[in-house]
């Protein structure tokens, strides 16, 4: 299984909005004789790429998949179909699939006389899959709030000068995570100060992301980087912003909330274009209403080993006011990078930020 | 060596303003007879102990010290001539003494004919006993600054309520901190704010360090905790504050520098008491004021995971304008404490902070 889920994760960002999957074919004898992961949306699943690597030595064997088999027909056909033509005898899945419409293969294949059981290895292949599986659950896209900043949590000096606090390393790290997701966001404050490009750059095969500036009043200029041909780009604006300088395809009309656009509407609407993971970038502003609104799945911070003293925050006010409702989170890596020191959490289940009215 | 060294560790926070010293006596053939370590000022240095343990199998022998051997008469005899009297051939010592009164050592060790030598694991012996050479070389005590914060840089949050934004681990790592130093600085705000204790609890043996509150105006109350007896307390006040209802031993005044007291005239007054490590906690403004005066030594950051989005920052103002003057800083460590991230770093040699005005 921890094979099927290394296999899975070689297609990482080239997938949605589907999941990744890797899936191992055992013969009878309990040798590998099949490998195959979903390498993008449209293509053929795991267990079929896996199967028909196997052949005939598929017969009487165990299928490994890192996700519950679909029962239904998309692009593809059902996957559990193809296990039981394949005369598949054992079937073992780490993560049940939380799609109303695909899930249930298990049953199926359980139906069919096949001994089939999840849970092996749920936890790595949990992880492995993390941003699928947070947004198919919730219904909007799994958001990863990725800042660099000082010791002291500065992202700029005091003049606005932030180039460059992190490491080269830390930078390309950032393409990674750009080219692992299906759309990038940052504010129209940062859009304005620092005319980001927000695409995936020295990735070989990055599949760019979706450009998605958050910008009520629409004051993202015309000649704006995001606005090349680089990569898609979305003007996120309020319903009545003065548009009419941006190309009318990347202009996105959003209700209002309290404090600019409606960030769960938003989020839906990326969601209905397929968008299931999204890097939340640049602007402590819309960092801070994106905690606030309990919309933060993944912290990753680059800390550069610098000190500031002043200049902008990492993160802006968040509706917390006191101790007891600090947004806590679970840390689930450090690593040095270069000379920085990256972060991976995840805000902790019920903390507060989510459930400060509670 | 490294057994000599980690030896002199075990004397951590008792030898002010001694340095931390250990040494190990091999016999002619090599094999260890006799250890020693310098356990508190006014006991015998690590080398007597070493030969006294070693008796008459140290003839013919080699001394590893961690520090050249002194060559003047303090509180105890010079070492080098313990050295001679015992017989030993051949001395390898691995950091030179810095202290001009004690130094040249090997010197002396060389003309009584013995193999003298230093440099051996150097690195790893300064290491171990960085505040002690860092104080002898610069004349002042070394500088820790100790801050808690959030991954965002908040020390607090917006209603200044901060119990406990770090883990039960990294109190009591601070508790060991305090007992390593000599001296414990808070500023006057904090002071006032939280009323801190500031000694050294929950360490076994521990020699309480000297409590020093920088209160340019006097602000602290005849009731604060720091004046009780549990450790000794200093409240550094200007030339003109109205003290009185301090007690008087405990008022230290200090001369005016631009903002609030001469920092470099407060540390010569605690060198001058003995103190040569120094744990800078609590106040951001404090903390900002020796940044920018160039006399942090070491950084030791507990970061816990998460964020707070306001509140005061873990640095105040530090005269850091641009990102061209950004204190960079080396990381020694990086250690998970409890649920907190512990990062261990020194201020680069020549990065700005320090050489702003060249």
């Amino acid at each position: 299984m921890r094979r099927a889920i290394s296999l899975a994760s070689r297609a990482l960002g080239h997938t949605s909005p589907n999941p990744l999957v890797g899936c191992v074919v055992l013969g009878p004898d309990g040798t590998v004789v099949g490998e195959g992961f979903h390498t993008r949306a449209g293509a053929p699943h795991a267990e079929v790429e896996a199967l028909r690597a196997a052949g005939s030595a598929a017969r009487g064997g165990t299928a490994l998949v890192t996700l519950e088999p679909c029962s239904h027909v998309g692009r593809t056909g059902p996957c559990t179909q193809a296990l039981i033509d394949a005369g598949i005898r054992r079937v073992r899945y780490a993560v049940a699939d939380p799609n109303p419409v695909a899930a249930g293969g298990g049953a199926v294949l359980r139906a069919a006389g096949i001994d089939a059981e999840g849970g092996l290895l749920a936890a790595e292949a949990e992880a492995g899959n993390r941003a699928w599986l947070t947004a198919v659950r919730l219904g909007r896209p799994h958001v990863t709030w990725k800042y660099a900043a000082t010791l002291d949590g500065r992202s700029a000096a005091a003049d606005g000068s932030a180039r460059w606090i992190s490491s080269v390393e830390s930078r390309a790290d950032t393409h990674l995570l750009r080219a692992s997701v299906d759309a990038v966001l940052a504010g129209s404050g940062t859009q304005l100060a620092d005319d980001p490009h927000l695409a995936a750059r020295d990735v070989p095969g990055a599949r760019q992301p979706l450009r998605v500036i958050v910008d009520t009043h629409a004051r993202t200029r015309a000649d704006a980087r995001v606005l090349d041909d680089a990569a898609p780009t979305l003007i996120a604006v309020g319903p009545d912003a003065v548009a009419a300088h941006l190309p009318e395809a990347a202009v996105l009309r959003i209700p209002l909330a309290d404090t600019g656009l409606d960030l769960p509407a938003l989020l839906n609407e990326l969601y209905a274009r397929d968008v299931r993971a999204v890097l939340l970038e640049g602007g402590p502003t819309l960092a801070g209403a994106f905690a606030a609104a309990g919309l933060i799945d993944t912290v990753v911070g680059y800390l550069a080993p610098a000190l500031l003293g002043a200049g902008p925050p990492a993160l802006g006010p968040a509706g917390i006011g006191t101790i007891a409702e600090m947004l806590r989170l679970d840390v689930d890596d450090v690593t040095r990078l270069g000379t920085d020191i990256r972060i991976t959490a995840r805000p902790r289940p019920h903390s507060a930020g989510r459930t400060k009215e509670s």
